[in-house]
This record gives structure tokens, sequence and C-alpha cells, in this order.
């Protein structure tokens, strides 16, 4: 499928073959899908893993997550010629600190935090000299742990790479190459823009998830069953967002504070105006917002971007 | 699969043998899908069928969406021993004023209106004398139109029918059989409880999801492709309920405005909270409430009411 690139700050990128040995840090989700999908797509490739959690590891070595289950960070990295950082935001820092004095000279060290102008700025400190190219795969499902992951969470999805501004035009080409490796489709864009759309696409969406599953819970005179009998209404689409890791969703609030808390005043803003159209009952304004809306479902399906059958293809039994 | 009753006004129900004819008024995704899922589970029963719009009514003739279609509402009520009204809940008196000179002694009317004691209201008042037991199968896709239909909507889904107190006992358990006969499950409970239950399981998600569409769409420095291209991030998830008919939502929000309001305060100052908890750092209160939340998506799917695969079931190409 052809797809124009018409966002600000936004070039194509192709590149060259990838890595010989890659190391993964951080065996949920997102590292045991990097894992699967490297297994799927790039046969010979040997890949080393770890977590920092004894019971993942054990979990990871029994069902065979990768060709190596390390002890340690360092030991996992040490041969490595590509490392993929697959930690919670806020554990960036202590990732980067812990793999520094065991990388091998040349390697390049990416990641898949979802938000990046606070990763690079910690990978950046913690990893001082090495050639750090931060990516963001926007791909993932509710789940979690080292059983969630699969091969084809990449296929047909977007990845953004955002490498710093001095960054290796090689280095970055090399980056981009290993995630279209993996079926995605590569974007580099500056980690600040970067932050600015996910806040909109992703990161508000999941506050605003959060808290309507948390005000239904709350509520006295509904009960939590009646909640969760008629939530075909549409509540359960929010809860499957609002089943996300809750360590990774606090580490993205805190790490992209800013950019959140502009999202979210002009989400308020937009919802006061939507109320006072109920109270008012000025049934033309909510008639027009809700066409409105229409138009871009359409366009994300056209793109590949979503199932196209009815109710995402949910199962209706027959 | 047992199911639990707990909640308040809550009465299960079971019935004896439905109706020989039905009458469907309105023939979009609700219409569609009784016509149809009549004719799976009630064989032998005619239908009929009427739209207020002769593009709906021809396309209802070509594909045979009912065994008679009408050229007006009237006609297609005149021998029917159930009425079931499927139009937006701001044409119900509309809908009852072209029936009430056409019905049958002793027939039944109801309805799958999403807000209960304005129908009941507007229906009162439009065909005094008949017996009028409201209904709200608490089920639908995104989809609108005579095809998008079909005979599995109802199955394993919420019936919620709201008698008026005085209503006959053996008329609301004939409505709760053919609910049931649909594949549905029912409840009965009086029409302000249902309101204030689907202002938040349905309306106010409805309400959130159009206004985030909304936002993204308005937004400057993020381009519209932007959103798009990475809307896998979670914002398409809001997409698909932010597709649903207008005419429906705005008729919705307009007819159950207090409750609906009285939610939206709710939902709001939870918001506050949470946008407090991002400004301030505050990641304990981010990661109890994010971990307080995937409690209620569990039982949702251990209740049956939604598709247990990762992601919906959404397809991911291998």
């Amino acid at each position: 499928m052809s797809v124009p690139v018409t966002g600000p700050a936004s070039v194509p990128v192709s590149g060259p073959a990838p890595f010989a040995r890659i190391a993964i840090i951080g065996l949920g989700l997102l590292g045991g899908s990097v894992s699967r999908a490297v297994r799927a797509h790039l046969p010979g490739v040997l890949t080393t893993g770890f977590d920092a959690d004894p019971a993942v590891r054990a979990r990871a070595r029994e069902i065979a997550l990768a060709d190596v289950i390390a002890d340690t960070a360092g030991e996992a990295v040490a041969e490595a010629d590509l490392v993929v950082l697959c930690v919670p935001v806020g554990a960036m820092a202590a990732a980067g600190g812990a793999i520094a004095a065991h990388l091998a000279p040349g390697v390049i060290v990416t990641d898949v935090g979802s938000s990046k102008a606070s990763v690079a700025k910690a990978l950046a400190e913690a990893l001082p000299g090495v050639a750090v190219i931060p990516s963001h795969p926007v791909a993932g499902t509710e789940q979690s742990g080292p059983d969630a992951g699969f091969a084809a969470l990449f296929h047909n999805r977007w990845c953004i790479v955002t490498p710093p501004a001095l960054a290796d035009a090689a280095e970055v080409a090399r980056v981009a190459a290993f995630w279209e490796a993996l079926g995605a489709r590569v974007e580099v864009m500056d980690a600040e823009h970067h932050d600015r759309v996910l806040a909109v696409t992703s990161h508000l969406p999941h506050l605003i998830a959060y808290t309507i599953v948390g005000t239904a819970s709350d509520l006295e005179e509904v009960t939590q069953s009646e909640v969760i009998k008629y939530s075909a209404g549409g509540f359960r689409d929010f809860t499957r967002i609002a089943a996300s890791d809750p360590t990774m969703w606090r580490d993205v609030f805190l790490s992209n504070r800013d950019a959140v808390l502009e999202m979210l005043q002009r989400f308020s803003e937009d919802l006061t105006e939507l109320q006072k159209a109920i109270r008012k009952g000025d049934g033309e304004t909510l008639f027009d917002t809700f066409t409105r809306t229409r138009a871009i479902r359409r366009s994300i399906i056209e793109m590949g971007q979503d199932d196209a059958r009815p109710d995402f293809g949910r199962n209706h039994s027959d």
C-alpha cells in the first residue's frame, strides 16, 4: 500500500542489512515480540535476552524466548552489535547504567519507549560516547509479560525513529532497516515532535480510558455488576486499554508530562463545549460534531491501521 | 454460563412463546438485525417492515430484509401482534403517531431505544391505551443502514426491559420471551435506573470518544495524517465508537440529558485528579489507579461480554 508522507519533520527511510547479534533487555510484551520477530524474520541472527525479574528470566528460559537468556544485563549485551531496551521508560536510565561497561565497540543501542525526549536524555547521560538511536514501534496489545508477545506485532505498524541531532546517518539507517525487517514501516522525526504526536494518539487515549473505567467503578447508585453486564454499550472498549501495564503507563505520563497536559487541556475545552450543547439542548452542534468524526475512522481503515470488520472483528457467535 | 444477578431493581425473567406476526419500524442496524434474528430463530413468524426513507425501503426490498416491506407504517403494523420500533429515540413520538390508528387489538409495542424514560413518555402519549413495553437490547456495532444488521447481534447480550409501573406481567413476559428467543438475556428494571446505568456504560463512553476524535482532528501542530498513521497507539479504538450514527447519538444525549451530565461531572472530577497527579509527578496515585482498572476487564471477559483474545481479536497478519 502506498502511504503519502505529509507530516512535518518526517523523512522516509530505507537501509542496508541489519545486525548479527541482538540483545534484548526486558522480556515483556515488547521484548518478547522483538525476540520472536527476529527469529521469524531474521533467521541466523543470534538473540540474547535479559530481564531484571528472575521469574521472567525463568519463564523466558522455559519457552526459549531468546537463544540465550543471560543472568545479567552485562552478559546479555557483551557481544551484541544491536541492543534493544524494552523496559518501562522510567527504567531506561538504570538499564543504560547496567550495560554501559559491557558494550562492544561499534554497538548501536535503541529502545521501544513510548516517550522519546526523556529517554534520549536518560540514555545520553547513561551511555556517553555510545551510538544511541531511540525508536518507538507504535504497536502493542493490552497484555503483558513474557508470554504475551508475538512475531507479527510490528507488521504494517509504524515505527518512529528519533535520532539525536548529530546522529550518524548510517547508524540511523541500520536501525530503520532492523525495524523494516520485522515488518514495520519507519519514519524519522525529532523527539519533541514525536512526544506531541503520541500525546494525542496514544497517551491521552490511555489517560481517558483509565479515568472512565475508574469513574464507573466508583459509582454508588450503579453497581459494578451492572457496569460489567451492560458494558457492550461502549464501555468495554475502554476497559481493554485500561488493562494495559500500570508501570509502563505511570512512566509514560511522568516522562511526557508537558505534552500530555497540553493535549488534556484541549480535550477538556472540547468536552466542555459538548457539555454545554447537551445542557442547552443544542442538537445541531452535537450532530455536526458526530458527523465530522466518522471520516477519520474511514481513513484509518484505508491506511491499513485498523481491522475493517465491524466491531474490530470481535467474535459474534452464530 | 451462570451469571449472578446482583443489580438493584433487577428481576430475572423467563416466559411463554412469543408472537405470530412482527412489524419492524425502522430498518437500520437494529431493525435489520431484529428482522434477520426473527428469521433465524423464529421460523414461521411473519415479519413486516417499514422505513421512513424510501431509499432504505427500496434496498430492504432488494435484500428481502423482511417478508413484506410496506409503503406506510400503518400498513406494516396493521395485522401485527408485536411492533418493534427501531428508530432514533427522537423519532419515537412521530413513529408512535404514525401507527396509532392502525394497530390491531391486543398488540404489544416495544422499541430498541438507548434511553428509556423519555421514550416511555413519548410512546405513552402517542399510543394511549396501547400496551407499550419499552426495551433496550444492549448490542450494536459502529455501522448503520439496512445492510449492517445480522442475526447474531443479540446473542449473549443483555436486553433491558423497562415496563411502566402498571404494566401487565404477562405482556412483560411475552416481550422478555421474544428477546430471549433471539438469543439475548433479559433483565427488567425501571426506566430511570436504566438511564443512569446506560449513561455510564454507553452514553458517556460515546461522548468521550466523539470528543477526543474531534480534539485530534483540530490540532494544528500534529497533522491529521500523523493522527491516522500512529492511531494504533490507542486512538484508533475511540474512532470505532466515534463512527456511530450521528442522528441516533444526538437524540440519546438530548433525551438522557440529566443522567449524562451527572456522569460527565464525575468523570471530569476524576480526570482533574489524574491531571493533578501528572502535574505534581505523583507516580503512586497514577500506579494505583491504573492497577485498579485492570480487574474490571477480567470480569467483563469472564462474564462473556467481550472477546477474550488480545486486542479484541483484531487481525494481526502473519
